[in-house]
């Protein structure tokens, strides 16, 4: 399932374990402006809003708050994710990683596979979808990977 | 252990499983403003941007988007959270849920609990500790708890 995002709104009966959802959009360059610009409002340590104090980190250089990623992935999933009926609506993540930093000029895209889809035995209008969501940059690298469970209606 | 936030910087030999670290500092009112403005950059959802349209949504009226509120608790943990040596590096988390939503007018804490601390074998100098980490409103209701793995120094 290889789609564009003029999809129409997906129910919980339309998702499948197994299907992919690879959509070509990306963000525009990442500036090292707008990371310190969110470090400065969130996450206020020396490798996110200085390069020279980054410099002598472990990060070896300016880098996005792992909460920034988070939050400009959240956008991408907006913008080209999985355009499910009622939103995005997170019940919440099992797992969350940044296997590496997201660097000033990185360009980021999101890839989504369906890994189970339960619905619900309480609520017969609505259910749960396991997505883990991954993260690359514009080397096709991933930067970050999150599994979560989304609310999804099912198809009145 | 109950602390204010001027203890010296902590390495991984001063922490402990079951050590508490629960700082009177909170935030300022959370406004609609901010609720907004997050998601008018970050997760543009009906929910999350206009009060009307979010009255008719599951939320049942402004919410903030949990990854406002994650980014929230970040910004609260380099205020008044442990004071790590080396700050506040996440390798990763287990677990993020958001109980209850954030809304306009809520003041927001930290309480971090030291679940586990494993001195690394191929580094010796550094190891992880899992802190679970909740976030409390002014009515003491968590409204985000996440498990995760920090990147913490030892003494050196």
């Amino acid at each position: 399932m290889t789609t564009d995002s003029d999809l129409a709104p997906l129910y919980l009966d339309d998702l499948a374990a197994g299907q992919v959802y690879d959509p070509r959009g990306e963000s525009e360059p990442i500036t090292a402006e707008a990371i310190k610009a969110y470090a400065a409002q969130f996450d206020p340590q020396p490798f996110h809003l200085d390069e020279t104090a980054a410099a002598g980190t472990l990060f070896g250089g300016l880098a996005a708050s792992g909460w920034h990623t988070a939050s400009l992935t959240m956008r991408l999933l907006i913008q080209y994710g999985l355009p499910l009926a009622g939103g995005i609506v997170g019940a919440g993540l099992e797992e969350l990683r940044w296997p590496r930093p997201v660097r000033p000029g990185d360009r980021l895209r999101v890839r989504s596979e369906v890994l189970e889809v339960r619905p619900s035995r309480s609520k017969p209008d609505q259910g749960l979808a396991k997505i883990r969501t991954t993260t690359l940059n514009q080397n096709d690298e991933p930067v970050q990977i999150f599994t979560g469970n989304l609310l999804v209606p099912r198809r009145p």
